[in-house]
């Protein structure tokens, strides 16, 4: 059994990774912990985990925390990092589901979080964690950066066609758009149902810190810089992510729709969806596939890939937990094996 | 293992039965049929299935099935009664969930549904599959009629104070609101999301089917004829049923709050919320729960009643599935354990 | 002209007001403040009112707002009491679209809403602005206590039933439900749209503040205290109230659908569907109508009324602006003769 | 007076061709048709329009029809043309809502909509009605083709950076998203609510029909073939049309901001936003303008432009009214002048 806590578990990411563990064979999950909720048991304020998990969140202590074989944090933003060298000192094994190490320039995360690095030395060490680009490298990871729910869903989109060398690196479109639930669990008017629901808009278009996080891994394949124009919107719904992804072909003749099955064969949670496919976002609602398609328009040289994710699960806790999985020897798809939600 | 069939699986209360029998241990599932859809496989038209469940659809076919040791229909209703009597005269047992056995007086069948009934000698037999009412019964049933989704939030929330003879069943209010996905997966101007979403309206003021079977089964309760006033509503969501329910309180003085949690103490999937709660539909959305909370508003002599389940899953597919661990000697949670799927 | 001006437009009726006014021909509008806001445009908050709206946010002042013939308060709970006195002793008339003024029992009033009244003395006089109960002695009111949403909704369901003595006043129920703009523009996680989307609950089973102001309404018709059992419930859109609405009849054979028609036959935002109908929250959106369908279900004894408004609207910023219009001698209908908004 | 008749009045562009005409006071509604509803009151099947329009849905008849100054066509594809050379020989002027006119080349036409043209005859004279480029010629046009809903979201995006030659045409890409509306009332498994709400999926990217209708509306700007791939996409919510455009900026140094500022100025129903806007698709619900943001992310060489309209109004009906506004001589504004419906 393998000895888990989770920092940070009373947003939607940390709900998601308890549904998930609770139904994991090969866990013990030992604490969970919330400096505002200590005290109160986790099924008070996560009605739907009555009977499923009776934990009671606790403060966040090191010393308890360090007892266990990994510690996930679902916490903000440069919370982790505070943490985490001390944990990885005393020999437990961590996986982060926010952007604390997901960067290797210190410099360039700062200037995109907006804050200094607490262990700026751990970055170079730190294993981004998508197992279909990293996979030998996150079984023996201590630390594991799991990616965010857009870089997921844009990379895997467009990792086959520039590994294959077949499109033009300079000029690349990614219109990523997301349920409501990427904004997270926090009071703001913004994200009320009467602001956000029957509407339609994008944000970030002046720029967005998933950028530079899709670039640092386009780079790793490309060698130069890529162009991208990511841009973001938010979609009246809860859950999802989809990628409509656009790249300007070089040469042609080749069989898109082979290339991208092979890339992903041996993938157990990437499905190359059928020629004239349209992935929708519920497809995988739920679940930790990401569904893909691939087309090319007649007459414009162009290739359109749709990405298809839940952001909540292949994009935060799901591969959260395929990562746990890769670095404790265990088969990749433990509790990870249901179909997505639908209807 | 159970042998196992389905016929028409191609609605919602199908697909749900197979992402559940997908994850049953103990059930190896053998044929699912569809005129419609004969020769295609199931994850062509449920594409979240892909890589979950791999038959392809057949045409029902009677010899076939009766292999099985038991058949779901997930029918439109006046199918089963077609087949169910060759399917039990040779030795397999069936689930029906849709309504053909769920009234036992055929004439009030017919004036209901408006058709003559094929066998209603077999009315008799059906053991309506209730297992917080029935459980005995349907373990060495032949034949269950599966309840319908708003009888089974509503018995659920009146049952205790009927059994406990606390209300006058001569005056019950019903005010259950439903989401879309009740209406199954048929076209119709009526369901289109233009037409139904951002809008809320009752349905069937003058009378629904759901009403007759609600008030036999209260009946075997109270002995005398219930007055129900029962009123459906349609609410702007895809999951979910929630039922409030008034009655006139007889006396006075009881602890109902105790009367329920002990009522469903040994319960598996009935959970009795702590005094003062709203039980949302989300909390067992997906999950084969119904929640409830009881209260008695002050100065009225009235009771209040909230209930609230997965209308597809403890209102049709996941209470099948009870039932049929029920009838096999299993473990009555077996494929059922997961939590409610939020958010 | 009416020089109007608005204390408190930054939230749904605020902007509701605006939209309705700005297309009123016989309005000036001379000011809107807002303490948070001031100094900035309100086309800047108000995106949809760019072009249509020129004015700008300024601190709340007593002196400039007296100057107005009305003025319109769309503040929270609390907040137009205090400011009452000085705008009606200067001789500005006024409409409050909270609850200041709704109660007539003052302490009533301080135990509902948690807080001393800054001016008991003007209960008595505040006429309750419900056009369809006492139109005339809102033509000549000074005060205005504008009604809640909900009581809107519910008495104009209830009235015609109560004035006529035909049901029992002891034994009523009231199951509500309102699209969540009826919370407010206030940042909150109960209110996100990860939180209630896709979800259905009641709320305030043991009590809610329009209880009280629905049965006032109701004792100045029937003379004794009515037993109402009132529960709200919150629908996953974001406008709109449906009140399903029972009673006990006391005596048959009235003619209950040529009740209600004679009822509202001269009200011009009052319509009575024809029998069998079920108003939908849509065929109000936007719009100041109240639609209504009576019916009696067989062998019950209960009569079942369903009443739709629109909650911001007829329920708030319209039912105001229809007080306005009276006030001042005007067609009562002018600003207000919109279609609702469909699809 | 304009006499004024409708054929082809029941789906959601004939509701709301009634909704703004209802409103216009130099109107006056003569008729409005269709087969199926002949004989029953337009309020009938429009609540929402009860004690707002009184007629009467009656066959269509080309000799009463041509007693009209102008006939609204919110027909299928392939019906108007059937009628339409009758009605413009008799005097009668029409705009066709539908895509029987919007291409100049027949063979384009037929092979898009895969059905012979009754008159392509008719095509050269028929004029693109989008008032932005082509104002004057709609004044005389005797035949206005109003432009599709997602044409007009792209078009106004586009057309300040092609007429300026600014954007290279031969990389051009529209990302659009619609809602559900836009698929119209028709009977279909794929728009239930149950299947399209709570998902997001791109459709067409093999081709859609209106993507031949930009490029030529885009070719008579740059005389050369664009090379737009063009990608249509569902939300789940009910109106509105949202695109986000990429295009390669020739050179540099050009303030986009002044430039459609500049290009809009004069026009009623475009709104150019601030610079670093998101126009969300709520700020244009119900109304009939267009809101447009510019923005140039940094070191991309990319220029992005999102675009914003109601597609049942500036998409359709209320375009259509602004043409009959033009063809007359009335002020373009008139009937179309209220605010967005927000929230």
């Amino acid at each position: 059994m393998i000895a888990v806590g989770i920092v940070g578990g009373t947003g939607y990411t940390g709900s998601e990774l308890l549904r998930i563990l609770a139904g994991h064979t090969q866990v013990s999950l030992m604490a969970i912990t919330s400096r505002a909720e200590a005290g109160s048991a986790v099924a008070e304020r996560f009605i739907h985990l009555r009977g499923q998990v009776d934990l009671v969140f606790t403060e966040p202590d090191p010393s308890r925390l360090s007892e266990c074989d990994l510690v996930f944090f679902a916490t903000p933003n440069g919370t982790a990092m505070k943490l985490v060298p001390e944990l990885l000192a005393r020999g437990t094994r961590v996986i982060d589901l926010a952007a604390d190490f997901r960067l290797k320039d210190g410099a360039l995360w700062e200037r995109w979080y907006g804050m200094p690095h607490a262990c700026p030395e751990l970055l170079a060490e730190a294993v981004y964690g998508l197992p279909e680009r990293n996979r030998e490298a996150i079984r023996s990871a201590r630390l594991v950066a799991n990616p965010g729910c857009y870089p997921t869903a844009v990379l895997l989109g467009f990792l086959p066609l520039l590994e294959a060398e077949l499109v033009d690196p300079g000029w690349l479109v990614a219109d990523a758009k997301s349920g409501v639930s990427g904004a997270g669990r926090t009071a703001s008017v913004g994200m009320l149902m009467a602001e956000v629901g029957e509407s339609f808009r994008a944000y970030g278009v002046s720029g967005h810190r998933h950028l530079p996080e899709i670039a640092q891994q386009l780079m790793a394949v490309t060698q130069t810089e890529p162009r991208l124009t990511f841009v973001p919107h938010l979609v009246p719904m809860i859950r999802g992510i989809q990628a409509t992804l656009y790249a300007r072909l070089e040469g042609s003749g080749v069989d898109l729709q082979a290339l991208f099955e092979e890339r992903y064969a041996a993938e157990p949670f990437v499905d190359v969806l059928p020629a004239g496919s349209h992935p929708e976002t519920r497809s995988v609602r739920g679940s930790n596939y990401c569904r893909i398609a691939v087309a090319e328009p007649p007459d414009r040289g162009t290739v359109v890939v749709q990405s298809v994710i839940d952001n909540l699960v292949k994009g935060a806790a799901g591969q959260a937990v395929q990562n746990m999985n890769l670095m404790f020897g265990l088969d990749e798809s433990t509790a990870l094996a249901n179909p997505a939600w639908l209807p």
